[in-house]
């Protein structure tokens, strides 16, 4: 029985895994983000020793972008225009497959995360959703009609541009390309730095998170009116605040005023909105259903 | 060799027609927009005298919405919540299908329009592509992966919120559902409205046009972040004012500030963002499209 390797290729760390999905994942490491020669070298060395021990069929990357996932692109396989110092124009898929001469499948942290939470989590049966994480930034991926979302590039959802009252918040947004974008009003970041600090003890009263639960409102009405999806699955590190999801559901609906008349949005926002299964697995998971779909390709 | 019926069912006239593309549309009748009862017997007596004539392998309608486009669904064929007097929650498909014995295919008639282009037009060979009408309202269709979106409803995207600066633009938004959504803000009624009658003379250097490419642009940039789509293709009447296509594209690249690095995008915006080709057909051909679809299936 093949075994699969999974790169969760993020900001501050990257997760290296081997498994077959949620219930076996036998071996496991982290390693912080320091330069690419290092982090991409310690990546090579963990799946060479694991490969020793188990027979891998492909490895998948999922990784913080933007990414050139065109196959046709001699940059195919690159991080490019990310702000994270070293890593800009930085070949991630090249070394790995070159080292381990083992099939790669590539793609953004999201759409991974997507995939996994559609063969194992949230997701599962349901054939166009979107699935968005807020934390340090806001990122969306999806698919519609069972194929990941990749287009030209692949989706920038947190890049949308939601209105901003500038009199009842006058936080310029937080983005470096669009500053007031919905990453720029409402990732972690922009919370932080519109409360002065970490806002988590706040009241769910406050408003702090009234504002938070409308900007996170605002992006999620506009993915319903874009792509309809039947599930929106809404992970990262700000959506663990407790009472959050109750608050953007409800300005959801408000938002879309009747007008999407879809019993699944209307009557069941509880199981529309929801929150992923994969926890802090939801990486390393997505990695390994890319993989899997790699090997049987 | 089969023929096929297209019906384009819209607000202010309903046009059937018979043909197998942009080359073959033998019979076309275009009627106004009376009692569901009149306007459907009208069609039904359009293609009972065709079907005398030619083999009809299957009819497509192409509807204005909010439609129920679920198979599953009591409601299935049904136009829902529209605005249109005498129109809500009127079974559309229903009759057409059991006066004419023949398939029937249904979609939104901006999906329909997108899988004409797709087909014989501004698509052709695109796979991930959105298609946008911006007229008396603002509707959008399109396909990822080459599969139409439709999802738990169909794309609305016409009513995503975008930014609105009330003091540039005190006008309130013209949508009766949302006030300054996108169509609220940017359809040809707003247009009307916040500069009192006909705009079609004022030279593109004024606000009007100016601030109308701005709305566009944000749409544009929206769905550019959510979809990634290979070309957005932007109809209707609105889009006909001359000049302003160059100025959308500006704006949208403004508004993207080079995050998103696709070529396509950012080198070749003029082949990215581009006028319908279909012309006045939109509509009756996609509407034979999908009729074609549905024989085929």
């Amino acid at each position: 029985m093949p075994s699969f390797g999974a790169v969760e290729a993020g900001g501050t760390k990257f997760v290296c895994a081997v498994g077959t999905g949620p219930e076996d994942l036998p071996a496991r490491m982290e390693y912080p983000t320091t330069s690419p020669e290092e982090t991409l070298g310690r990546v090579v060395e963990f799946f060479g020793e694991q490969a020793k021990r188990d027979s891998l069929a492909a490895v998948g990357i999922a990784s913080f972008g933007p990414l050139d996932l065109n196959p046709a692109s001699p940059r195919f396989g690159f991080i490019t225009t990310t702000p994270k110092a070293g890593w800009r124009d930085v070949d991630l898929a090249g070394p790995i497959r070159r080292a381990l001469k083992l099939p790669v499948a590539f793609d953004t942290d999201v759409n991974a995360a997507a995939l996994g939470e559609h063969r194992w989590g949230a997701a599962r049966g349901i054939s166009t959703f979107v699935y968005v994480t807020v934390g340090t930034g806001i990122g969306g991926g999806g698919m519609v009609e069972g194929r990941l979302i990749h287009g030209v590039l692949h989706p920038e959802m947190g890049h949308m541009r939601i209105p901003h009252d500038w009199r009842s918040d006058p936080f310029p947004g937080a983005c470096p390309f669009h500053g007031d974008c919905w990453e720029g009003l409402a990732a972690g970041p922009a919370l932080e730095a519109r409360w002065g600090g970490n806002c988590r003890r706040l009241p769910l009263d406050h408003q702090a998170w009234q504002l938070e639960a409308h900007y996170l409102a605002l992006g999620v009405a506009n993915l319903v009116c874009t792509l309809s999806p039947q599930r929106i699955v809404l992970g990262g590190g700000v959506m663990r605040q407790p009472g959050l999801f109750p608050l953007v559901r409800r300005q959801t609906l408000e938002l879309l005023n009747g007008y999407i008349r879809a019993g699944d949005v209307i009557d069941r926002i509880d199981q529309y909105v929801v929150p992923p299964e994969l926890g802090d697995n939801a990486g390393v998971l997505g990695a390994i259903a890319l993989a899997l779909d790699v090997a049987k390709a």
